[in-house]
């Protein structure tokens, strides 16, 4: 196991979301994913690899968020990579709209000298209550 | 890659809160984590080995809640498990409280001819907003 797992699963939710809350960079993020063993469940949508997440990435309408991280946690696995749990809220600048929960879920794998998406479960908290 | 990931993940879920939910059966539920290669991280809280993960389920102050599960996600992994990720509400049955958001994270690999938890992360969608 990797004994920096926490501080690995720290800093790579902070670029993470540095590059997918900027409209600019975000088709950029498809490189942080494993080209062909990398799944996608979006809101219960499900892609697998590169090509597909990007073109799903392209059409996320989540633009102009404010994001907050409530907490991170991380695991080390066994192969030397990391589970990491996200909680926190988005709220949209634009409009004046309400501030919504979310859930994202990773496992990271260590590969070409960096780690490599192999799991990504997002989900918006929404509990219809 | 298990093809019935999802299946397997759903009636985990299903099984895994039947059992911790009722206070007569949640010592046991040790038994479902993997001898000493299981991880448990609760509300911050890291432990490791079944012998630990049953220490903190005895003290986990969670009893008389109803749980409700508003999704449960589910992707395969390349060693035959299952990675699962549930948000759900609880609510205290006793008293007049609050419904708390909560999510939490599983990772399941077969052995013994079933599945053992090899990771756990739980939280409380605790926002302070």
């Amino acid at each position: 196991m990797n004994p920096n797992f926490d501080a690995i699963g720290q800093e790579f939710v902070r670029h993470y979301y540095n590059v997918f809350d900027d409209k600019m960079k975000r088709e950029t993020i498809a490189a942080m994913y494993h080209p062909t063993e990398a799944l996608l469940t979006f809101e219960g949508q499900q892609f697998q690899g590169v090509a597909a997440i990007q073109d799903k990435m392209k059409a996320i309408p989540l633009d102009n968020m404010i994001r907050q991280c409530t907490t991170i946690d991380c695991q080390p696995t066994v192969d030397g990579g990391v589970l990491v749990t996200v909680i926190g809220q988005l709220k949209n600048n634009a409009e004046n709209d309400k501030v919504m929960g979310f859930t994202q879920t990773f496992v990271l794998k260590p590969g070409n000298g960096s780690f490599f998406i192999h799991h990504d479960i997002f989900r918006l908290a929404l509990h219809n209550c």
